[in-house]
């Protein structure tokens, strides 16, 4: 698995992102996910954390880590702004044999 | 200071926030505050850590820890709903003497 596996959460439709996750986990068998997104998208990121581990995936994925940071960007006015960003690793539970 | 030294982020105007975790850190001399938020504010959450940590509490107050969660509730049309929930723990840093 590419250390950089990662799903960006933004304006798309909530289902795509929660199908995108499931899929790691199950089809493509990764370990570990990154969910990231940046401004009023951090809400919604959380949203998708929450449902893939406890509706979607319960029992066999677990968060792992959050990370919060800011990126400074210049916008289109040519101001130099700061936009906040979260990084919500997720973690395949090992099996209770 | 009290175990449940915390601060709900919700609509109020962002600069009130910023000053109540400043107020906390300097004259109430807090080691540890809880940012919480539920929903839409969670970005908003993430926002004042941010902007607290980086630019007013630079050097001296860092994120210790974040959790992320989901509550349930019955909303006015009686329907069970989730909604998702974060903690941002920000912590006093040792000077460097």
């Amino acid at each position: 698995m590419a250390a950089d596996n990662s799903i960006f959460v933004g304006g798309k439709p909530f289902m795509n992102y929660i199908t995108a996750v499931v899929m790691q986990f199950t089809t493509k068998n990764a370990d570990l996910l990154t969910i990231k997104a940046r401004g009023k998208f951090i809400s919604r990121a959380v949203d998708v954390a929450e449902v893939a581990c406890k509706k979607f995936l319960q029992g066999q994925v677990k968060v792992d880590e959050i990370r919060i940071d800011s990126e400074e960007f210049t916008n289109k006015e040519g101001r130099q702004v700061s936009v906040s960003t979260i990084e919500i690793v997720l973690k395949r539970q090992e099996p209770v044999e």
